[in-house]
């Protein structure tokens, strides 16, 4: 029989970057040499205590079904751990758990966002915020940045312009940045934080890099004056404890809106794995040693990479003090090597290096489509799936290859 | 700030069935006694090898993203079995791994359904089918049952009736049937696949209870002459292998379809947990004892259960040979007890029976409304949560309750 898909799954995007693992994969397989800049994914093993929490009550048969919300003391243990760092307070009615961070970007826009009504994201961006708001019928709104002194900075007036000529519901905001490690100052947290009270702005603040942190201290939007009240926080022990491939997750933010993503809950995936749950508390409220253990490696990977990508003519490199990406810009190293500017150029660029050195990484063109006026050309390494002695082998190759 | 749902929250439904677990939970709470016939979960433990295999692949840090479809070596071995016990060739491209047997409905109908196209689905059934179907602006159309001499039939002319009257893109058929425990004699099944052929419809087919069998042998509609082209099995761990709670599951279909399912999957979760893919082999391939002890330990608690409910006066319960459900008529017991016959009595005929007796049970109307020309009254029972000597004591009590 002949099979047409549904017209909507004409509107769904994807992660172009699982075609970079591919190709990756590909090229490594024909016995090349590879240093995959390219993942997002950790080679770091999640801490022990979890892992033992975790077959712990796996054997204690915590192998039925739950609660679809999550159970009752990992949501109480989340909204505690989520609001004091942030300085809220949070009830367990705050909190759902999700099976992974990513579940909640498209219940949060499910939950409230209706058909034409446009949703403001970042790009570059996590491509997944344009196809959820797509797929569900929003109308996509792209904010840029720009480089500022010591790191990108959101382009206020890009929002501003949308906001004037469009039906606005919500804004994503997300601070440590994928794929930039940005951050915004004090100052552009409390304009986007303005823009949002005075326009009846929902917020999905994605804060899956907030406790992945080199010095200083992360801040939320929803701790703002007014903004606890319409921001739903994207939280995941992905990162923070090195389980990517556990999947869990939760959305902590108002009730009414938390109750919604409750119901999707129940139609989608009745619940997320009961005995990974109870693991979950054990990571928030266990020894922390294997978190700080992570954050310890990934700050000798970022240090050791930053000083590299910077001492290449004709890169420039800001050193984040989140995430696990670097963003640098490229543009006069790429230009003269005589690649084209653009997003063919920069495919070229990506594919030479990966065939040339082994140099393998995302470009700015895998998180969503260029705006107007963007003239510099950027890559995105990821230092989160390569260690200290194949980052300095593999960047001493690329600055070679572009010198 | 004042938050209003998105509109299309207002076509998501529920499974009413967790409020009965809520009740029965508080009424349990105050110190009373409960037999939980109610349950849909199982209070059955996982077969050893199947958390051991979890426990190590876990502690072998298969903790990292995997592919969006499912590993490999799960798919290839799902594919292989599914095609096995159902007589058919699948291969690793006609299968993907979902967290749950659940998530293949909403993605199958999100691949699959237009807006205003017609759905069939059975009523009483399971009501996620139908919250689905209204959630993604199709079309919901239900289709009932009628007692033959040895259980439920399906109603052909409903299903013809609606054809007529309406563009049907798809049909769910839940063969081994939840809440009624029925299964289609292969003369019904060669109906419905002409029906589904004749009128080019895609055929979902919801056979999470495949592997629960007593007696003689599971058939599958994917079996039937033309019919795997169109049909995606929705497969699930949680029953087999009592893993209700890991989130295990996976759809095996037309590889056009799962493409598409596999797309949704990239943008909803990412991938089903990496480690406890690896537990999905060992149940696959590994000692099958564990789960056949399992259908052991439901055969006798089924015995056991459709015997006394036969000797309670006024009413008339089938013996599946499959599922863990029974669906007695209750009507005579019902209507000799003072009940009025409908929703609401039916009701207040389960609360009482919790209150009075401590025997917690479903009705019909937890599964769907009711048809026009619906007479009788129905309980369901579930017996995977509950043990024999529990089962014996509760409906000894049920029986005198009712006599």
């Amino acid at each position: 029989m002949q099979f047409k898909p549904a017209t909507r799954m004409s509107r769904l995007g994807t992660e172009t970057a699982f075609a970079v693992s591919g190709e990756c994969a590909a090229f490594a397989a024909k016995g090349n040499k590879v240093y995959p800049f390219h993942l997002g994914d950790m080679n770091i093993k999640t801490p022990q205590n979890i892992i033992d929490a975790a077959s712990k009550y796996m054997g204690a048969g915590k192998t039925g079904y739950c609660a679809a919300a999550g159970i009752a003391e990992l949501r109480e243990a989340l909204a505690e751990d989520v609001g004091k760092a942030r300085g809220l307070q949070y009830g367990t009615e705050n909190c759902t758990i999700q099976p992974g961070g990513k579940p909640t970007i498209g219940k949060f826009l499910m939950s409230v966002m209706n058909e034409s009504e446009g949703v403001l994201y970042p790009t570059p961006g996590y491509p997944i915020y344009e196809s959820q708001i797509e797929f569900h019928s929003g109308k996509p709104l792209p904010y840029g940045y720009y480089e500022g002194n010591n790191g990108f900075k959101l382009n206020i007036d890009q929002i501003k312009e949308h906001i004037e000529n469009n039906d606005v519901r919500a804004l994503i905001y997300n601070n440590g940045q994928n794929p930039m490690g940005s951050e915004s100052d004090e100052k552009e947290m409390r304009q986007i934080a303005s823009i949002a009270k005075d326009n009846d702005l929902l917020v999905l603040s994605d804060e899956a890099y907030f406790d992945i942190r080199y010095s200083g201290k992360s801040q939320s939007i929803a701790s703002l004056p007014g903004m606890q009240e319409r921001t739903v926080i994207l939280y995941t022990f992905s990162k923070k404890f090195a389980m990517t491939g556990w999947r869990l997750g939760g959305a902590i933010g108002p009730q009414e809106i938390i109750e919604q993503m409750i119901r999707l809950n129940v139609n989608d995936e009745s619940c997320s794995n009961h005995f990974i749950q109870y693991a979950g508390i054990e990571a928030l409220k266990g020894d922390q040693s294997g978190h700080k253990e992570i954050v310890k490696t990934l700050k000798e990977r970022r240090d050791i990479a930053v000083k590299m990508m910077n001492s290449i003519t004709g890169v420039r490199c800001f050193k984040p003090e989140t995430t696990f990406y670097l963003f640098p810009n490229v543009t006069e190293a790429f230009v003269r090597k005589g690649y084209g500017k653009g997003v063919k150029g920069m495919a070229k660029f990506r594919l030479d290096s990966l065939h040339q050195i082994g140099v393998s990484f995302c470009t700015r063109d895998h998180f969503g489509k260029r705006l107007a006026g963007e003239e510099n050309e950027y890559i995105r390494l990821a230092y989160s799936g390569i260690n200290v002695d194949q980052i300095e082998e593999g960047l001493t190759k690329l600055k070679e290859w572009l010198e």
